[in-house]
């Protein structure tokens, strides 16, 4: 650990007040100095999603009696919270970025329409060190306190060992007791995906809707994958870049006829 | 080409009434069976979003007269057109999903927020070969004519020799005239960032607010990236992948002392 404590950004997506963001403000009080910027309501499945047609509202929030470190809420997205921390309420990047506890999984292709992970990505493009944290419990009554010691060990890891440029940390935690949790597990991503199902009702004037439901369906049965870690009771670590280029394609489309 | 003609979705982030999806829409009746589901307002920025807390509609919508094909309007995000046109509307995969031609730039960083990018990248999630195509101009007056001969050129080659599992295309076009395009070239993603600026303001009842704008920085001097191809008078084509994990950082992560 630096002699000086790092500066940690705080975010998330299920809303400044929701439980996971409470347990990981804990966390990162005993590792650094907390700023928290959060969306002021639920911002789930907004994948990377910024305001650019609305005004945004950044306010000072207590959420909490009795603590020294500064909240804000904002309208935006996590990705909106990320940019605005650094340009309007710090004037600097912090030290770190950490989004979550998301409550519910971002592991495998879910990190496509994370917010959570959104928030740790836009850090990361802007040069902050950054982790995504979800636990696999979607309920608002889920226990973070097992999740508190290997959240805690990630972090303290990337503080003494930063992170390269172009890559964060995407971390998912199994909805187990300490004492069942096997460990930490680095991954790759799952090749999964969900299948569709929508649920087509029709609202009382007439017109057809849908609810858009769905069921995951994992097909990659690597044992380095994030999905088998969870499921075999450890924490999953992938380090996730926004480099998108399918690099391994690019011969073979340089063989196309595309310019005749 | 095929004999049976394929079946081709064209979806898009400004909205279903847009000229970009209008011409999208005429170049791919050339190429095969035409159907339409797109956004009923615009969706630009919104990351790779889906609405789960909102019931979606999705209802024909007639926006020329004499058309042959069917066209649907989706109050919900791209990646939702995209579900719900496999799921409800085509009950089948179609064999090839176009989105765009969006009004502005899809290059470099900007893939990671770009709606029209999410629907391809959603297509390449089920299995869909899919494009999504971009021209550099926000305008609503934009002349999308020169983008024709280029967006027709890079369907017919994905028609014909299909894409590998996990990759879609990123095209975007520069805004030139047709003469004045050099030719289509495969790149690698630019690495660049937007640089925030927030114009604070305060609303009448006295809150302050704030519009995201920002400056685009591109410290990438490499003769194979899309920023350069643009620049340099060439329709860009970068293969882009939804295996975001940093495989080149696994080993150095393994090294870690996470289960100290």
């Amino acid at each position: 650990m630096p002699a000086k404590k790092p500066l940690i950004l705080v975010t998330n997506d299920d809303g400044i007040t929701a439980p996971g963001i409470r347990a990981l403000i804990e966390v990162m009080k005993e590792l650094g100095d907390v700023i928290v910027v959060a969306p002021d309501s639920p911002q789930s499945a907004m994948g990377h999603a910024i305001t650019i047609s609305d005004a945004l509202y950044c306010d000072p929030v207590k959420v909490k009696e009795n603590v020294k470190h500064k909240e804000y809420q904002c309208s935006g997205t996590p990705a909106d919270c990320v940019k605005i921390a650094t340009q309007e309420i710090l004037h600097r990047k912090p030290d770190l970025c950490v989004s979550g506890i998301n409550h519910g999984s971002n592991s495998s292709i879910n990190v496509i329409y994370s917010g959570t992970m959104s928030a740790a990505v836009e850090a990361g493009i802007e040069g902050i060190p950054a982790i995504g944290f979800s636990l696999m419990d979607y309920s608002l009554t889920a226990d973070f306190e097992p999740c508190k010691k290997f959240v805690k060990s990630i972090t303290k890891n990337v503080i003494r060992n930063g992170l390269p440029p172009g890559v964060v940390l995407n971390v998912n935690l199994p909805k187990l007791k300490e004492s069942e949790i096997k460990g930490i597990k680095v991954c790759r991503q799952a090749k999964a995906y969900w299948k569709e199902q929508f649920d087509k009702r029709t609202n009382p004037q007439g017109r057809d809707y849908y609810w858009l439901s769905g069921e995951f369906i994992n097909e990659d049965q690597g044992e380095d994958t994030d999905e088998w870690a969870l499921a075999n009771g450890y924490v999953s670590v992938v380090p996730v870049q926004f480099d998108l280029t399918a690099h391994h394609f690019i011969q073979n489309l340089n063989s196309w006829e595309l310019n005749d």
